[in-house]
């Protein structure tokens, strides 16, 4: 199932997408009051969805909406660095050593924005970069998870765009500061739910800066796969349900092309992963 | 004002202290129903509360209640590294380089915990390792916000002792992962706003390990000032009501001793800051 938030008439509500529509949450199951993060740990009310979806009117054209980021009030972002062998080739270029170790820092939850909101040129530089990304969504509150019991702690599937200010990042060893500017960090356009994505290790992802293809693999090139990361992480640290992942990027950043392409106010940004969809954001200047 | 977050017979509430006890929060502003980040953002609820306490009953002991994190769900906790001229010196020793900018990084919400609660040793490190800091709390929502104006947008003071699992956090140059292990955030003990602390860079900051004195310093030792972070900060994202920001730790760290001494199972570690109080951990093993 793709689980939505969406606005219409300055009335944000959550949905299920059918066909070319969205069924409201409301009218599938009328008794349910939660938020997203609520949804995604109830496997009851997922599978009473399941259930009566086939059979639902459809309420609203998704091109009469703006859809929103699935989620905004997760306890965690976290995304991990140079994941992609090709991607860890082209830093080990820039002088970034790929680390022996998975790595990992936090994106802001601050920085959220919706798939197709715009994304914002700061006024501090000039060094804007994207990074297409299948992202996971936690399901469960889980510690110590081992890699064969991960797929089961994992609800959902979503794109991301790891919007990264390059000069503010590399900067500083710990990236923290480049990664979270507002704005940068959209995701969407609405979580699949597990039971759509046999196997998050054989997607294609593609990013496309105005129409012109930039980066394009397949998450079989993951260097530490989904359930590593789970396992890596729960080892540390207690996960919790709504918990965003993101997973890394493949080669064909701008910050690593001959000369270097920064993104600029105006341009288009569309970023896709296979089964899930795509999301695609327009540079603005700051403020 | 010293804001509380206490448990007894089960039942966790929020207060305000008054010499040795607390005078409850619904005792205080009966209609108040929010929790500890509604009332930081709440200028007309602190003044009230302000205005009542002196000919308000006092509730409860403190000793007879256990005191609680004052706050468990800020959007946001981040933390700056080697922010003590010394300690960037004792790092520097152990092959560290001090940063040219500001050095930030997250620890995950996940994990703050009671003032007096236990602090875990993993099962995956022998390294553990403790930082006392000054954090303060965000009261008001902004972005770029000048050092002049920066006062202002902080609610209160609290401390933390940002632990650290040191082969963790220096094998991979986020620190993330080991600043984020579950119960290495302990704060409070409780929030103190910031009218009682009229200037935050004249504070003696003290940790003992078993009553031995580890760390001395003073926060007008810090290299930037809590207002110069809240600038920088807010150049890069929002912060929100509730965000917590730790301000670093002064020298005298356990990993940078020769030879390195590392918390145990049984050592007892407090974190104090003048005008603010004591938070007092043991180190226990995991699980």
């Amino acid at each position: 199932m793709k689980l939505v938030r969406y606005t219409r008439d300055n009335i944000t509500a959550m949905g299920v997408v059918k066909d070319d529509g969205i069924v409201d949450l409301k009218a599938l199951i009328p008794g349910f009051d939660g938020g997203m993060i609520e949804l995604l740990q109830s496997e009851s009310t997922l599978a009473a969805i399941n259930e009566r979806l086939a059979a639902a009117d459809i309420t609203l054209s998704l091109k009469d909406v703006t859809l929103e980021a699935p989620l905004t009030n997760p306890r965690k972002f976290l995304a991990i660095g140079m994941n992609y062998q090709k991607h860890a080739e082209e830093a080990k270029a820039k002088g970034i050593t790929p680390p022996e170790h998975q790595l990992w820092f936090n994106k802001q939850v601050s920085c959220i924005t919706g798939p197709f909101n715009d994304v914002e040129l700061p006024t501090v530089s000039e060094q804007l970069d994207y990074e297409v990304e299948l992202a996971f969504v936690i399901g469960k509150r889980c510690r110590h998870v081992k890699v064969e019991d991960a797929a089961d702690v994992i609800a959902a599937y979503t794109v991301c765009n790891d919007v990264s200010v390059r000069d503010w990042q590399l900067r500083v060893q710990t990236w923290t500061m480049g990664k979270s500017f507002d704005t940068h960090g959209p995701i969407g356009p609405w979580l699949v739910t597990k039971d759509e994505i046999s196997d998050p290790h054989t997607l294609d992802l593609k990013c496309y800066v105005n129409g012109e293809l930039r980066q394009s693999s397949n998450t079989s090139d993951l260097i530490h796969d989904c359930y590593q990361m789970v396992e890596h992480l729960s080892t540390v640290m207690t996960l919790e349900p709504g918990d965003i992942i993101a997973t890394g990027t493949p080669s064909g950043v701008g910050v690593a092309m001959q000369p270097p392409q920064f993104l600029k106010v105006g341009d288009v940004v569309r970023c896709e992963v296979e089964n899930i969809g795509y999301i695609e954001n327009t540079i603005v200047a700051e403020g």
